[in-house]
């Protein structure tokens, strides 16, 4: 790839998702060259700059947007800066991965989206599932073999295996204490936290394969920390389904969706994304299953290389904000329809 | 078994459902004796009697309930009957294994269940499943190793490649063309009669590992001859779930339910009743799921030897007639909440 | 079909087998009809009869072969009298469909295939599993997509919960007490008869799969009444595998088979065969599995549909005399191979 | 963990396998210090010392070997270096984690396993795979609930789809082109480079399952650049069983093993070792299969972490030298049971 035609990165924020996501994609993803990090603790952000050998690192993202020979940026810093860090960048006319949840009301959310349409900048959302190659797969499937979707069934379920799989998955991740315990504290609202971050995922899967939502009724249930919510959905093309997320099942997560159409079927079973698996697909049709093998599982890497084709060839790139804008309306309509107890249209 | 320990049963209606299921179970049942056989076609009757040895053959079901030497009956006739077969053979004094729905009313069921407490007589409902030995083992590891149920997913998907399914395991039938008809007509209104004869099972289901549902919220879709109920519930205890019940979707069947508990969680998946294997149970709690390896696998056969035990040992059949009751009103309920779109309460 | 195309058949030896599997087959299968009945027990034979209709019970079977109205016949006696059987229906001008083994010595195997291509007529060796939807599946994706096969492993563990799954699943069978008894001083010798009754099914699939085998090394384990042999085969093509046989194991029974070629590989899960379940196939070749959702399960119908469909229209049965012949030498070779420790080539 | 009780541990090699795996699990061990690295390319080890923060880089090995600071060495060099280095790193009073196989030859093994004996030095031998939280199940689920061994079925298949599961999963290595060429041609004689490579792998597995092996016999083939070998073994204790090796086969790789005992059988899927899952492990007894949630899963970290215990407390390494040993017989037992088609004893 010739030097021009690779986007120069900066990334805000390196924090947790940063150092266990973000970093090892950027570093080896193709058509990309991450030349700035960003992290308001100067431990943290040296740490990793030497680590990932970035030539440029701040602890003041002004600094960052200043910066001429940055094309883009990704924003890893906690959800409740997603929105105006991401409107900095764009009023800096830098093109922006910001990981999802895009904002955390859906005014802010649509308020960014009319940022993006006025500057015709790109904006990616993080939600990286739509680069795992097994949901890529699925849609294909849906879109040309199973016929009209009719109804489905997605899961969303943290294990409480989980803490011992991420001790050994991710890497050694250098933290500033100070941080994460601010940080804890604007996650103590776990009801509201939990749905926005687990929620924005399984949404958008829901979205991705079946497209808009237009109602939803939900039945929540709350055990000390944990929770449960159990979501009936109608489409707006006319597909019933459910949603079930919960935070935590005992013993080892689970993620998925299973969709029914006319004409075949599909199941999506989604692995923890730090195996680096893409989701295994059994797709039905004409009196058989495939299992397609895939072996490109890093989404992180994947989702960043879209990111970068899609600033220098000029495409939509995916999720776009309004889609993201979607995901916080659905977590929106699914808080307001546990409240009400009836549906919420969307 | 001593031939006084031995219950001596009649079968009133010899249609698919006796000679596929009922027929098979009993020439292999301990501790029963099939003494009679009872079916207005005089040629099904006969062929069934000959085939199975049963000394006795009738097209009027009146005889049998006359004849003293019948201690209970099996009531396999089309559902309209059922009730009313049921209540004829509890007024002549026979115990009862009336195949479900127990009544195609909420009020009938009632009325037949007032009967069976006036009578002191054994009534159970023939959701087999109960006595499936998978379903079983679920339950007890609920009651004893999950820990107070939170949240479940059941699903009952029946799939087009059924027919050839049945092809297969089903022995040659005995039928009158007259009378195949004459129930095609009855089952027109495919609505009504697929939510009856399918989800009396997966609600029994939920029932069986949750108690009973306090509540309903439901989306129907229908396609042509295909239906989708998506039930959201919550249960009398407080748990959330989804029941999908789906007719037909593509490919093979499938069945089970999911259930989390406060410290484990167990799954069961449900093979269609005529491959005889009890159901596969994956049963998760302190850092291992245990699977295990059933064998004996007619439900058929187990519920009738468990309906004998009953009467025999008088012990509280299962389902009993109060079940069978709450099956017909969660039918009643789902029904009524497609219709208002809004939730209903049990 | 019009009766001219019907072929008629007699069953010669009302056993287990017969009961288990033929007669459940026959009842149902296109294009035959069954005649004639015979077995030295007059109770099992009449009890045979009258259940399924069978016109004609004989417990002489020259008077069967003498019939002139029976087109061919299906030998179900015990594998000691398999090859006489079959040598004096082929003398009084009878097709025959014989059960595996076809002989217990190579000789006498031979000596059959002699007077098979002498008569003209038809022999077919009963191993079903070639008419198992799954396998026959397995040999087209093994000749068209696997490329050459290079190596393969196959195993046949019986298990030790058998009992239970064959209690559920057979019919009640009508016995003679005192052939019983006879029966089983015939299979004293458990090696003996342990490896012909389960090698020539596993045998048989090796060789529909790959072809000859051109050697074998074996080793052989005896805990008291359990038997072990780990088999290293060569084929005629060069291809290298294994096939363990064990009996019994504890658990589950388990069959099957994995082969892998140039371009792809295919695995082959075949279940205990009265759940009526074709094989399960994983059929891997250009990044992706592919797995067949085959529901006509039934091995021993298909096979007598063939066997009809040969003899009508005169093309070979599968397997025939000479596959026949090929197994009872890989079971001598198996045999001599252990007592002698060092390869036997065929 | 006080300073005192962490072992102090210098890195020889590092080259893919060294940055694959060592690097990140040193990393996050626990009881470890990674003080120093060594390879001949200065390039590449200034780039590993850097990324990991690793205080003193060299190309020298004598450096290290000098520096009393340095209590072990792992020794990741190339497959012909193994004996050597680990040789002068005893001789210079080091504990020694030297990578599989521990040798080209039995006589260079033997003789490194009397060096170990002399010095009363730690040799531990890197067959991670006993590290594997699965695997170690297995042995204990073999030792205590199995009873005794009788037989058993091993494979290890590398897939055609590998390069891409690596190139997903695997950082970005840091390699000498040099280097890299040289290395290449010593792997040129693939039959006998991927034997070991691979061989010493699942040889360990059943060694450490089942005890010493006393025999194999062989067959072998070779299509271009793929290779099989089909092994039937004999253990000390009797138990026969079969290993099969296979380089490529199509799709994804596979590896395992199910051994069978008098009470009870397991099986083990082996993952690939870059996902970081253990094993998964089905353990069946009495009626029941029980498959252990693992969620420690870098085998590399778990067996840094022993090797340093093993220092520390004064226990046996495991595997040990001997274990090393028997594992080059094993292979060497292979190659020759290859050429003369007989039996070869160990």
């Amino acid at each position: 790839m010739s030097r021009e035609s690779v986007t120069r990165l900066a990334l805000i924020g390196c924090g947790r998702i940063a150092q266990v996501a973000h970093l090892p994609a950027l570093e080896k993803a193709d058509g990309v060259d991450l030349v700035a990090v960003c992290d308001p603790s100067e431990d943290v952000v040296h740490a990793v700059a030497r680590r990932y050998g970035v030539p440029s690192a701040h602890t003041d993202q002004a600094e960052v947007f200043q910066d001429p020979s940055v094309d883009a940026v990704i924003v890893a810093a906690p959800d409740r800066f997603h929105r105006s860090i991401a409107a900095e960048a764009l009023t800096a006319g830098k093109h922006v991965l910001v990981e999802k949840p895009l904002a955390t009301t859906v005014q802010e959310a649509q308020d960014l989206a009319d940022l993006v349409h006025r500057t015709g900048l790109v904006l990616q959302v993080g939600a990286m599932k739509r680069h795992d190659q097994g949901l890529q797969y699925a849609r294909r499937f849906v879109a040309e073999r199973l016929g009209g979707p009719r109804s489905f069934t997605a899961w969303y379920r943290i294990g409480d295996l989980r803490p011992g799989i991420e001790a050994t998955l991710f890497p050694h991740v250098h933290a500033d204490p100070a941080a994460r315990e601010t940080e804890a504290a604007f996650k103590a609202d776990r009801r509201r936290y939990l749905l926005a971050t687990h929620g924005s995922h399984i949404f958008d899967t829901v979205r991705f394969l079946l497209g808009d939502v237009a109602s939803v009724v939900v039945r929540h249930r709350e055990d000390g920390r944990d929770q449960t919510w159990q979501v009936l959905l109608t489409t707006a093309s006319g597909a019933v389904g459910t949603v079930g997320i919960t935070v935590d099942v005992p013993g080892l997560p689970s993620e998925g969706i299973e969709v029914f159409g006319a004409h075949g079927s599909v199941r999506v079973d989604t692995h923890f994304p730090f195996y680096r698996r893409a989701s295994t697909v059994h797709a039905y049709v004409d009196g058989a299953t495939t299992v397609p093998e895939l072996t490109d599982g890093d989404a992180y890497e994947r989702q960043v290389e879209a990111f970068a084709r899609a600033i220098r060839e000029g495409g939509a790139p995916d999720p776009d904000v309004d889609d993201g804008v979607q995901a916080v309306r659905l977590i929106d309509a699914t808080a307001t329809a546990v409240e009400t107890g009836v549906e919420v249209a969307l």
